[in-house]
Formats: structure tokens, C-alpha cells, sequence
């Protein structure tokens, strides 16, 4: 066997025969599979003999136009002659011929995904010898009939239905019904069929050469690395094209040799409860392909299932019981040595078990918490390792009723899958319908255009929203998310006539009064009623998250805006509040009249007198938010918005509110169109309205520091109140507002003879603020915090409103121009390089800064993890994403200490 | 004298008596004033002793609440006695008297922001002293009773016109008619009547003591600096706040010592016309407030300015000859020592020349550029020193109609400087109207709320261009400086109701028709026809433009869409074009139908059939714009704005539309709705409508090319195509993009048998390009060129609209939030960063990348000098900037070569 050069990348890597070339820590480079094969080699487990072609080949593959480098050929030829010599066997020999399956295997699993094939090595020369050797002729030609039809399928690109039909033909004729009724001669009469059919089909004979087998084969798996299904599965998994697939080749073993040979999957968990029992099924007499393929009903692994099951079939345990118990000794041995549930392929060849694969096994959200909680229970895994192998992303699945993945649906459309949960309710068009539904006992579904802050009050009396414009940071996603509410947004197939109370899609009607399911985890929009799962919050979610909340270093803070949301934050654990958006107190009813009436106001008096209505109002707001987070933080971000969000736009109600407020109805129009603007996002909005009316600043100031003085005697409690500067670009800017509050500060303090404990902090949502964080926070007067507002930030870095993002953004990620939305996970390299130069600036100058992010980004793992790194002190989201980010957080850590792995 | 100690600062600097501890270098710390005083006395020439607080006391003096450190009043007790030793006087004295000025000096020049006090010494019993000693009561008394009004004025806060009374009564009751006509016991009742006067104004008797006078006069200089007038005056010229102001106290000599005495201006060069002749006048037994006030008619220094102006009284040339000559003598040498053209201010008492004051000259841009060319022509100055001297910015000036300043004008209100020149011309109020009214023989003001793409056809009509809304790089703007055309804009009072042809401002109206004037230098709207003065360009000009060209190392470009613009951008002298808007070819008539078709279109075929009817109209415009650069780059940029301009919007307009392309009305409407954004500044455009629509970018190249092909064989050079890709924040939007370029270049290459010379480049305009700039440039792929879009730079960077920044920005200019307006002059602190850190980035990885800026601040000296530190290759901007630009241009490598000074 001649060795590679040193200096030539080595391209193949031997398992079986008592050795392995890898291990299971060389994922990156075989694969899950090829490095999990070597893993159990080395555990001494019974694997047929094999050898892997690295994910490198597959970048080089790419790279040189779809053709293999020089050398390739050298080591494939050595490690086949390997694996030959360890079986006792000779690829292509008319002797004792050698057959292999080629399999893919990527470093992430990805299911069905890509191609194999089984029993290559068989040509009309090799399948006599195999019949020979094993004395089972009608085994040998199921095999070659079954290689024939696969490779045609997956390598010659010939449509499985030609051999489908080919095969139903001759039993047709021979009156034959099972494929097991088949005998050797109906066989031979098939390959005969199969053969020409693919010689009709592609102009060429079906390969004869064994070696152009496996060139073929192996090119196919590489190839299948850039097929559709491939792609899709990949964006939606978010795995990068870079990583590619390794390929495994490895000698065969039949699970159809007879009675005594079998093949099965297994999970070492049950999947979906994660309770401790063997949970699978097999096949007498079949190949792995068989089990997928669901021809035959497979067969419970244990008792205990088959009884749970109902099943007459005999279970494994009962059929083989000394198999079984080897196998279940295996299953020990595995979960022990991985600490994890293992998802496993083994076949037995007349009673001899051979493992195919293990790998961790996929599982409900529900069933990892309890595995996860079982594990360091049974002392097979510390917490820290426990809560490492959890997706924390799928713990918003625990918290929101979900459609039932067994439940018949009709889709009528799919669009962005923006607040998790699903809902079902009657379709509704506005605000004043969804409330008067809602109070008559209805649920219903907002769906519009796109929402506006006037749509809140219906947002909140809805059971789920549904729009037809706006990415996953649009205003109806950020608000339902806020909410807890179930949304799905920016359906671009929608039609919205809201006059006419109806929606188009694709020709298709539904109308006001109509019901629909929306599903927000997945963005599916579906017909009618759905059969829904309810949440349910174990004792293992409780363990887990004390867990996390030992090993995280983030602190986890919500966006709240109402008692309501701040109750629900502090229930699923929120540390205080991260950013309540004084804002969304003033669109309800009495309040946004006042505002109006400040907004058209002709002189300071005038606003101040609206102002004074509004600031009790806004101060018992802030009492409840301050009784509900004793001892906590609370940011208040000052008004943010353009003013013209509070003015009315449609001819109609321009009246009814120039009516309302008493002004002439030209001046309201005036003043409506002297605040339209051309960017609004970039426009007359955050600190930008509190420096041209202070009298607004003086009275959120007043409010947050009488209600700080009213709610630390109620509760008995320290009030932590953080006073948040939005939109600052300019140090000026900061200095001339907080001036403001550190004076109304003062009268409150005279006034009431309370102290204050309060801190002046800012926003840095702008690129200049980033690059001016040192200014910003320097000396005694600066930011004494901050808080990244990375929604806005990556508006600005990137120049893409995300209102407007979501026909660009599709498009983007189409092309694979983006590899994930910049709004829903941070574009680190660019918007993340202005967090980290306004977190490195910032402390420059004040080393206890504190710095925490309030943008959407701050419920998404990895941004959660990029936070983590750039040295942040809290991440602020909504209050249903806490779980999540708590998770997130203690996995950053612990990630953090370790070298960082591929994770 | 008592030496300060060396371990404070030290505060006071003397001069006089044949020495001082100062010169002109030292501006900074002693103002203009002062240093030049300090200067002129190591020249020997004849000045008055005096000492000079330095600015740094003024900024310690607010730093302190307007108090003066411990220290000071020992610093100036010893200067004052040295002034007193020198002219052998003592202050308060009641022997020799020693009086003096005090005067404001602050770094540059600011004539007539400050406050003056002369003849601060005097009180009851020193004017006894000073009428002994000088023999002359009358004058005595006269400088007392001026001394009080003077002082209570400034210092007190008495007003001026209470003096006035008092002495128009005493004139009314002795039935005198001139103040030479009042003899001593006329100005002995005057000052009793100013003492009552001020006794009665401020409840305190007029001070007596001389050193409470003393302190109080230098708080007043010190306290003046943020007096209205000079804070507006600061934000005109950009002046910092910091600067601070000096003061200095200078023993006073009297041109009101009778017949031998006089007081006079005088500029050694013609400022208006920068003639070299001695300009300047003067008031015999006057002092420098009479020549200020205008009460009495000043003299002409020189016979031949007396016979020029048909003036009868003397000249100082002949009234006193010899004096004339010394003064005439001083002149040259002052000239000839600081190498400019000085402003000088001298007082003769009783026969004896005293030099008060000299500094460099105001003078017109004509002036400017006579001067500089004379003065090297003289051999007193190098070029490179000449080119320092001039302000680029007003070379503006020099290009376009400007109004008379002698023109009597009646204001209507006043916007944004957004254009330069002055026109007059009917009020319309759209391009139909517009062109209608131009075509028939009239000239005319196009007014709008703001300007659209759709108006440019209205705007190439008009003689000017006003809108309601809208900053310094808003459309109107933009586009108007393109053209030449004035521009004011912004000018928010204006309600312009164009259904009706109706203006109303502030209560005023003005219909359709009615003639106004707009001055697009200072903003203001003039009621009806204003006198202008027509531009020159003399020999002068090219003289100064020859030289920039030779230190300048900037290349200078123009933003130049059409061949108009070029053919201009041309005669200014730019090397090329920087920044050609494929955009604006698209919205003549013909063209945007074709552009609405493809918009319209429901499939790519559809979408190539409306292209390829551009394409022949696209390729011709491009053949012109390269036959007019043969030999020059011209940078393309590929479509940037948003599919929504290109549609109408008004219903009338969509029906008419909708005819013309023969859709369906509602099709057209959804088209729109759909296209309709929330902030189209950061939406669908740029190279995001290129990697949706390709075809577009596949016309433009191909016209490019083409285009290239033929204007390289009608004009037989080479042609230097650069193409544009916009709004880049990906590597992988340019990698798409580029591939269909320069595919489309090999087409063309090969259909046509030549070969193309041409690069691609992008736009630098999204903070996300600025930091990835090493990643977008990088490898043989990468982008060969950057241009630094600024404009939307600055948005993005500041979050700021450009369009909707008025408002805000006028504000913040108020608030002195800004120092100048970031769209004007680029924020070199956060934009500027931006610009480094790409310029940095990008020329790592590609050390010959070549890079420019296209954006508005290409024409801002300023900017110009800010990117020629940052090593920037050129600058483009609008042809009529261009003498701006190569003149900015050459002052900046002149600065960059010396150590940097105030400059």
C-alpha cells in the first residue's frame, strides 16, 4: 500500500481491520458519518472495514471544474486494496468480488439530502461469483437488480419510474405479487429489463467496469453536494456552502442474506419524549433502503414498544435475543462514550451485527431538555457539556402552541416566519374590527398590508398577525414578537383590498369573516382551522435554565413596554428591562389626542399645556413598570418616532381629528405634510425632536423620576432607572438633553425631598455614534451607559431599511448573496466591527461603561454569542425570546472558555 | 516689573519702546490685532506702547463664570506701568495721565463684531491734568465726554442714543449746530449731562477710578465675544467658539489734537479692483470712530483719488506732504514685509505719524486675483505662497451673475445658499409651465415644494431654481449646481400652493407671473427685478489656474451627465469625468416611456424588448460624453435610484400613462403601490435593482461599450471607460455584477474586433463598503476603482436624510450642534473615518487602487483638503466648482508640504 507524500494533502482515510486513520473529533474533515465509522473502530465495535475522501476533496472538486486532482486515484486504489484484504475479498474479482456502498457525509446531518448507493462492485461477471460464494443466487441478483436501478438513478440521472415500471411489467406477466415471492430467474429477467432500459434511456450500456463504478460514484456524491434539495436544506439550516461533503466508501453487508439477517435504525432515547428506552425498528431480510422506502411495515425493536404498538410482528428482542442483546450493550457502550442519544443503522448478515453509523440523534425540543437533564442525572454528562449539546433556538417551540405535525393542511401561501407560535382565527382588516371580533368572543387574524404604531391596540386583540410586506425586524414582527403573538409577514403573494374585505392569492379568494391558521415558526399560512399542540413547560426547562443561568456571563434583560410585557419577561426570567419604547404608551385613546394637540400646537406653551395632560399618564406607566422590576434596571428610552406617526393621513380621519382637537382642519393638514418626510427613518425622530421641543424631554424626565420617588415607597424596593438618549450621532446632542434630566433630576429631588439613583446613557444605533463612542462617553458628563440599537445600526451600515429589505433581501439570499438575514442574525463583519469599535472606544475612556444591545438581535444565538465575545454586559430582547437568549448566553460562555471547536 | 513665574501661563505680552515680547506669528494666542502691532514695532515703525491678554486668558476667563484668574492683575499692573515708563506717564496719574485704548483682537479678522474703548484713563480730575498738560481744554473735554458715552455704552449697557439727547439738547439750547462749533464749557455741561444721564440709567455714578475702569473694559472686550453679533458672525465664517478673543490696552494718541492732527484708513492696494494704488481716506482733528460713524465726510489720502471722485477737500497728499510720504514709505515696507496688500488704520497727532493697526485686506475675488498675480509679477511673492493667499471659495463669485450689492432690495425671505449666482425671472410652478414661458421669450423662476427627476427639463428652463424644502445636497440642489443654474432652497416660510399659483409668505402673496430675484450665494428671494453685476473671467484667472495646476497633486473631475454639462466641466478645466448619473439620461420623453415599459414588463423578454429601445439613445449619449473627454476617464455609474421616480404618481398622470404604454390602469397602480417604499433612500436601488433586473446592467455595459468602440474610432484616442457599480455593502453584489460587465465587454470585444480598455470600480457609500473595503478590492477580480459617494455616506453614517435634514440641520446650526452643515463640508471626524479607513483598507490589498470622491463635497475646499491628506487620487464635482476645486486643490498640497500652520 503506497503512502501519500508528505507534501500532496492527504486525501483518504482507512477504518476497519482493528485500525482507524480518523476519529470522531475529524468531522470537519470525513464528515459525521466517516469520522463516527473510525470512532467505533476504534471502539473495537463491529464495523465493516472502509475509507473516507475528505471534505477537502470536495472544495478541490469545485475548484478544478467538477474533476479530482492527480494522486486521488493512488490512494483510492490503496485503501480499496485494504479494505480488501481486511474482508478477504478483491474489488472487481471474479473470485471472491468485493461490493461497497458509497455514501456522503457532510460535517453537519444532513437527512435525505444526499445520495447513496449500495452494492457497487456487481457487473454481470461479479454477481456470478457472488452467487457462487454465498449459494444464494436470487440474493445476488436482488443486489445487482437493486445496484442497477440506484446508480442509474443517482449517477446515469435515469428516473427511478423506468425501473418501477420494468419490475411491476414482469410480475404482472409472471403473476407475481411481492418481491419476495421473486425467484432467482425473475430476477435475471429483470436485470435484463433494467439494463435495457438504461441503455434506451442514456444511449450507453449500464457500466460493466467496476472502477468506472466507483469514479462515477463518487463523483455523484460530490456532485449531489450542489444539487436543489442539497441548497435548500442548507440555507434553511444556515450551513455554509464551503464546508462540502466527504465520501465514504465502505465494504457491504447484507441484511438480505435470509432469515437470520436483518437491518434496522435506532434511536438510543425515545426522540420525541426523550424517555430512557431503545426506541427504532427493523427488517428481516432487507437492505437499509427498505426501512426508509416504507414498502414493508417495519418491526418494533423491543417488547415493550411492540406491545405499546400493538404489533403481532415479533420484536428483535424476541426474533434474535442474543443479537439484541449485543446490540443493546453497543447502544450503552455508544451513549456512554458519546455522553449523548445516538441515532444508530445496523444490519445483521446471518446473525452476525455489523454498526453502519451512529451520530447524535435529532429530537424535540421537549425531549432534548429531558435527555439533557437525564444525562447529568445518570452522571454521563456535567451541565455545562449538557447544556452545550442544546439548540437554543428550539426552546421557542416550549413556549408557543404549535400546529401539530401530524394535522391534514391546505397552504394557501408561505411567507416570513416572524414570531413563533401558531394561531388560527377570522380573517380581519383593521384595528376597530379586530377589538369588536375580539370583545364578541372571536379569535381572529390581523392581516394587513403592512402595521403602523395606530395598529398596536388591534395587534394586541388579535391571536396572530399576518402581513404582506416587511422583513423579520418589520414593525409588525418586532411588536408581535414583543407580544408573544404568533406573526407571519412579508407574504408577498397577498392582495389586500382592505375596502372590500378581501384577499387575493394566486387567484384565490378569502374573505373577511373567513378562517385561517397562520403558523409563525414556519411562515406557512394555511386554510381553516389546524389541529394545534399546546405549550407545556417541564421541570427539565426549569433545571436546564438554572443551569444556564450559573454558567452565562451575559445578563438577559427584556424589551418591555407595558406592565403586561414586563410580567411576562420577569416570568421567564428577564433581569430587568432593556428598553421600554415610551412611545407605544402614547397611541392609546386619550393619550395620542394630547399628542396630537402637543404636535400641532403653535408655540411652547401650547405643548407644554398637551404635555401636562400626558404626564400622569406616562408616570403611573412607569410605576408599574418600576414595581414590577424592584431592584432591577429599567432603561427608558425618551420618544423615538417621527411625530407624524401620531398624525392621522386618511381624508377621513383628518377630519374627525381636526374635529377632536378643535384646530382648523387646513392647519392639521399643514402640519400633517410638514412633517411628511421623503426617509423618515433618517429623519426628524430620537434626540433630533427633543432638541427642537426639550418640553418633551422634561416632561418623560419628570414622569420617570416621580414615578422612581411614588414606586420606591410602594415597594420598598431600590429603583434602578437608566434613561436612554435614542438616535445620538453627536456629543452635543447627549450633553444638551442630559443637561435637561439631570435638572428635572434635581427639582424632583427638591421637590420631593427623595434621592435619585439614576444614570444618563445613550443609544448607539448610528455609525458615527459607533465611531464616536469615546467621545460620547468621556468624562464626568458622558453616556454612562449604552445601548446598541443594532436594528437601526444595520440599517445604516448596510443602507437597507428594513421596512423595504424584504424583496432585496430574498433576492439576496437566492443569490447567496447574504448567508443569513442581516436583521435577524448581526452581520458581524461589518455592523458587528462598529460594535466592537464603539464597545473598544466607549471603555477606553470609561472602563465600567456599561454596554448591553437592544436591537431584535438580541433573542438569536449567534448574535448572542458575538455579543458575548465583544465584551458586552447584557443582551436585551423580547420577553418571550428570554428563555432562548439565556441559553444562548451560558453556551457562549462555556464556549468561550473551552478552544473554540467547530461547535 | 515683576516677571510672571514659569510654572503659570503667562497671560500678558508687551510691546513698545523699541521692543516686543510678541510677533506676527503669534496670532493665535495675541489676535491679528495684537500680534501686528507686536510685529510693526520690531519693524521700528512708529507705534503707540501697549500690552496684548492673550486669547487663552479669554477661554480661562469663561472657563472661570467670567472671572480672572489670581495672577493676571499683577501681570497687567506691570505692562501698564512699562507703557507708562515709556511715554512717561502714569494711569491715574494727575500729573501725565496716561490714556488708553483697549480693543478686542481675536484671531481672525472680525471687523466691527467687537466692542472698542478709547481714551479709558480719564475721569474728573485726570481730564484737569490732561487739559494742563496738553494746553487744549477743548480737546480735553472732548475726549472725556466721548470716553463716558463710549465706556457706558459698551461696558455699562447704557444706550447710545441717551448721549445723543443730551448733546442735541445742549446744541438746541446754545443754538449750536456743529461739534467744532462747541467750545470747552460746552463739553463741560455735556459731561455733566452724560454723568446724570448715566447716574440715572444704572443707579450709579459714572466710576472715577481708572483701574475699575480699566478691569471693566477688558471684562467687556472678553464679554463681547459672546455678544449676539459676534456669535453670528463666527457661524457665518465658520469660526470656533474656541478661538477666543485677545485684548489689547495700547497708550492712546490723539488725531483730535487739532489742524496738525488726523485719524485715517487707508488699503495699499485697491480693494474692489486690486489696482496698485494707495486707497483709503481720513478726518482732520478726528478720532478713528468719526472716519467709522459717517457723521463728517472722510477725505481722499491721494490727489489722483481726489480728482477721480470729483472731491474738493484736500487730499492728505497735499495737505500734508510730508507726512504722506512717511506714510507712503511705511506702506511699501509693510507691504513688502508681509507680501499682501494691507488694511492699515493711523493717527496723526499734531504732525507726528502713529501706526494703530495693519492686517491683510478684505477684498473681492477680482481683487484677489490681481493682487496675488501682481505681487508676483513684483517679485514679492512665489506663486505657491500667492495661491495660499487666495479663498478658493470665492472664485464662485467669478463664474456667475451676482446681485449689485448697491442694489436697493426688498426681502421676501431667505433659504439655503444651495447654488450660486443670482437670476430673476417670473414665478412658475412646473416644468410645462416652465419651458412654455422660456420658449416665449421670458425669463423665469421655477418654484416648488421640493424638485423631482421629473422637473429637470423645468429646471434646464428656469433662470433659477427655489423650493420650499429640501438642504444643501437635496435634489434641487444637486442638480441646479450641475447646471450652473442658482439655486435657493429650503426656504422654509414659503406656502406654495401651485394649483392655485400661489406663493404665501408670512402673509404675503405673490402669484404666477410675478417677478422675483433669487441670490443663490446667500439665499435671499428678492422682491421684483434686482440690478446684477454680470461675471468676468480676466487673464488674472487663468494666470492662478495655471499655477494650482502645477502644485496641485489632485486630479480635478466633474459630475457630468450630459454633453452640455461636460462641454462646461471641460472649459473649467477638469480632467475627466468622475461621476457620469446614467439616471438622468432616462427621464427625457422618449426614454421614459421605454424605462416605463420595461418597469411595467411581466418577464425578463419583456424587460430586454423596452431595454434594447434605450440602448441606440444610451450608446449615442455616451459617444458624445467620450468624444468630448478623448483621452480622459469617464466614470460611469450603472442606474442608481429607485424604479418608483421613474413613475408617475398623480392620478391624472396614471391614466395618461397607463394610454401611453397601453397596461391596464390597475396594473400600472399595483406597479406602483408595489414599488412605493418607506424610505427609498435605503431600498431598492443601486446594485440591488442590477442583481434583480441583470438586463439593465447588460444594456448599460453593452452601450458603454459600443460606445467606446465608436467615439475611440470617430475620434481617433483612446477612450477611458470606468464603470460604476453603486450602493456596494458585498464583495459578492460586485462579483455578479462584474462577471455580467465584463462579459459583455468580450461580446463586444468580439463583435467588433477591438479591444476595450476599461476598469470596474464602486461606489464607496455605505459605512458596511467603507469597513469591507479590503474585501471588495481585493484579488485580480476585485473592484480596480473606489469613488466615495459622500452624500449618501454622510446619511448613512449620521442617519440623516439629505432631503429631510433641513429642518433639523437649521436647528442644530442654531444649537451649535454642528459647526457646519455635513452635507456642505464633510464631518471629517465620523464620515472622514470612514474615508480613511477605506482609503487604508482598500490600497492594503491593492497598493495601485485608484480613488476619488463624487459626492458634493468634491466641490468644498475644505473637503479638498481633507482628501488629499487622506491620499485620495482625485475629487469630482460640478463643472462650475471646478476653479474651486484645482484651487482648493493646490492649497492643500501647498499645506500639506510645509508644517502645518493656522492657516
Amino acid at each position: 500500500m503506497s503512502q501519500p507524500s508528505t507534501e500532496t494533502p492527504r486525501w483518504v482515510y482507512s477504518f476497519g481491520g482493528g485500525r482507524a486513520d480518523g476519529d470522531a473529533s475529524m468531522k470537519d474533515l470525513l464528515g459525521g458519518k466517516g469520522a463516527n465509522l473510525a470512532e467505533m473502530c476504534a471502539l473495537s465495535l463491529p464495523v465493516p472495514p472502509g475509507f473516507t475522501i475528505t471534505t477537502a476533496m470536495c472544495a478541490a472538486y469545485y475548484a478544478n471544474g467538477r474533476t479530482f486532482p492527480a494522486g486521488l486515484t493512488a490512494e483510492v486504489d490503496a485503501a480499496l486494496e485494504h479494505v480488501g484484504k481486511t474482508v478477504g475479498a478483491t474489488f472487481g474479482g471474479l473470485d471472491v468480488p468485493l461490493l461497497v456502498s458509497v455514501r456522503s457525509g457532510a460535517r453537519a446531518s444532513m437527512p435525505g439530502m444526499m445520495d447513496t448507493i449500495l452494492n457497487l462492485g456487481l457487473n454481470d461477471a461479479t454477481v456470478e461469483a457472488l452467487a457462487l460464494r454465498s449459494g444464494d443466487r436470487r440474493f445476488a441478483y436482488d443486489s445487482y437488480r437493486r445496484f442497477i436501478s440506484m446508480y442509474s438513478d443517482v449517477v446515469l440521472g435515469v428516473d427511478h419510474g423506468v425501473f418501477d415500471d420494468v419490475l411491476d411489467n414482469h410480475k404482472n406477466l409472471s403473476g407475481q405479487m411481492l418481491d419476495t415471492d421473486l425467484g432467482p430467474e425473475d430476477w435475471l429477467d429483470v436485470i435484463d429489463g433494467y439494463k435495457e432500459a438504461v441503455t434506451s434511456m442514456t444511449g450507453q450500456p449500464f457500466p460493466q467496469d467496476t472502477r468506472d463504478q466507483l469514479w462515477g460514484a463518487i463523483g455523484a456524491v460530490f456532485g449531489s453536494w450542489q444539487n436543489e434539495r442539497a441548497i435548500s436544506y442548507r440555507r434553511m439550516y444556515d450551513i455554509p456552502d464551503s464546508w462540502g461533503t466527504a465520501v465514504t466508501v465502505q465494504a457491504m453487508v447484507f441484511g438480505n442474506r435470509g432469515e437470520t439477517s436483518a437491518t434496522g435504525v435506532a434511536f438510543t432515547r425515545n426522540p420525541s419524549t426523550g424517555e430512557r428506552a431503545i426506541y427504532g425498528e427493523f427488517l428481516v431480510n432487507a437492505q437499509g433502503e427498505d426501512v426508509v422506502a416504507g414498502t414493508r411495515t417495519p418491526q418494533a425493536l423491543t417488547e415493550a414498544a411492540r406491545l405499546a404498538g400493538g404489533e403481532t410482528a415479533p420484536s428483535l428482542e424476541a426474533l434474535m435475543p442474543q443479537t439484541f442483546a449485543e446490540l443493546s450493550t453497543i447502544f450503552s457502550k455508544l451513549e456512554t462514550h458519546y455522553s449523548d442519544m445516538q441515532d444508530i443503522e445496523f444490519t445483521i448478515q446471518e446473525g452476525k451485527l455489523w454498526m453502519l453509523q451512529t451520530r447524535a440523534g435529532k429530537r424535540t425540543a421537549k425531549a432534548a431538555l429531558k435527555i439533557a437533564v437525564d444525562l447529568v442525572a445518570e452522571g454521563a454528562l456535567k451541565p455545562a457539556d449538557a447544556l452545550l449539546r442544546l439548540d437554543a433556538s428550539s426552546l421557542d417551540q416550549l413556549l408557543h402552541p404549535t400546529v401539530d405535525p401530524k394535522a391534514h393542511k391546505v397552504l394557501i401561501t408561505q411567507g416570513l416566519p416572524a414570531s413563533p407560535g401558531a394561531a388560527s382565527g377570522e380573517i380581519v382588516f383593521d384595528s376597530r374590527e379586530a377589538k369588536a371580533r375580539k370583545a364578541a368572543g372571536h379569535s381572529v387574524i390581523l392581516v394587513r398590508t403592512e402595521t403602523s404604531p395606530e395598529d398596536i391596540e388591534g395587534m394586541a386583540a388579535a391571536a396572530g398577525i399576518l402581513t404582506a410586506r416587511g422583513g423579520m425586524t418589520s414593525h409588525a414582527a418586532v411588536v408581535a414578537r414583543g407580544m408573544g403573538r404568533p406573526c407571519v409577514c412579508g407574504a408577498g403573494a397577498l392582495r389586500i383590498d382592505a375596502k372590500a374585505g378581501v384577499i387575493t392569492v394566486q387567484g384565490r379568494e378569502f374573505k373577511r369573516g373567513d378562517i385561517i391558521t397562520i403558523d409563525g415558526a414556519t411562515g406557512e399560512v394555511i386554510e381553516g382551522k389546524v389541529r394545534m399542540r399546546e405549550p407545556e413547560l417541564s421541570g427539565d426547562f426549569g433545571t436546564v435554565m438554572a443551569w444556564a443561568d450559573q454558567h452565562r456571563r451575559l445578563g438577559i434583560r427584556a424589551n418591555a413596554d407595558t406592565p403586561r410585557d414586563a410580567k411576562a419577561a420577569r416570568d421567564f426570567g428577564a433581569e430587568g428591562i432593556g428598553l421600554c419604547r415610551t412611545e407605544h404608551m402614547f397611541f392609546e385613546k386619550d393619550r395620542i389626542l394630547a399628542m396630537r394637540e402637543m404636535i400641532c400646537a403653535d408655540d411652547v406653551t401650547g405643548r407644554q399645556r398637551a404635555l401636562a395632560k400626558i404626564l400622569p399618564m406616562q408616570r403611573a406607566d412607569f410605576v408599574k413598570l418600576f414595581e414590577l422590576m424592584p431592584g432591577l434596571p429599567v432603561t427608558i428610552r425618551l420618544l423615538d418616532p417621527p411625530l407624524h406617526e401620531f398624525l392621522p393621513h386618511e381624508a377621513e380621519e383628518l377630519e374627525a381629528v381636526a374635529k377632536e382637537l378643535g384646530v382648523p382642519l387646513a392647519k392639521l393638514k399643514t402640519r400633517v405634510s410638514e412633517l411628511h418626510e421623503v426617509n423618515p427613518m433618517l429623519g426628524f425622530r430620537g434626540c433630533r425632536l427633543a432638541l427642537r421641543y426639550p418640553e418633551i424631554t422634561e416632561m418623560q424626565a419628570r414622569a420617570i423620576f416621580e414615578a422612581a420617588v411614588a414606586a420606591a415607597t410602594s415597594s420598598g424596593k431600590a429603583v434602578v432607572a437608566e434613561v436612554m438618549i435614542p438616535l445620538v450621532a453627536y456629543r452635543a446632542e447627549f450633553d444638551r438633553l442630559a443637561a435637561i434630566i439631570r435638572n428635572v433630576a434635581a427639582s424632583v429631588e427638591t421637590e420631593t425631598g427623595a434621592k435619585l439613583s439614576y444614570t444618563i446613557g445613550t443609544m448607539i444605533e448610528l455609525p458615527r455614534a459607533a465611531l464616536k463612542a469615546d467621545e460620547i462617553a468621556s468624562g464626568e458628563d458622558g453616556a454612562e451607559f449604552f445601548s446598541f440599537g443594532t436594528n437601526d445600526l444595520t440599517q445604516t451600515c448596510l443602507g437597507l431599511s428594513r421596512d423595504d429589505a424584504a424583496p432585496i433581501l430574498a433576492n439576496y439570499v437566492e443569490q447567496k448573496i447574504f448567508e443569513t438575514d442581516p436583521f435577524v442574525s448581526i452581520d458581524q463583519d461589518g455592523v458587528g466591527e462598529l460594535v466592537a469599535l464603539g464597545v473598544e472606544r466607549g471603555r477606553r475612556v470609561r472602563p465600567d461603561l456599561k454596554i448591553g444591545i437592544c436591537g431584535e438581535h438580541g433573542g438569536d444565538p449567534a448574535s448572542i454569542e458575538f455579543f458575548h465575545r465583544s465584551g458586552l454586559d447584557y443582551v436585551s430582547c423580547s420577553p418571550f425570546r428570554v428563555p432562548v437568549a439565556r441559553l444562548a448566553a451560558a453556551q457562549a460562555a462555556l464556549r468561550g472558555k473551552a478552544p473554540r471547536s467547530e461547535a
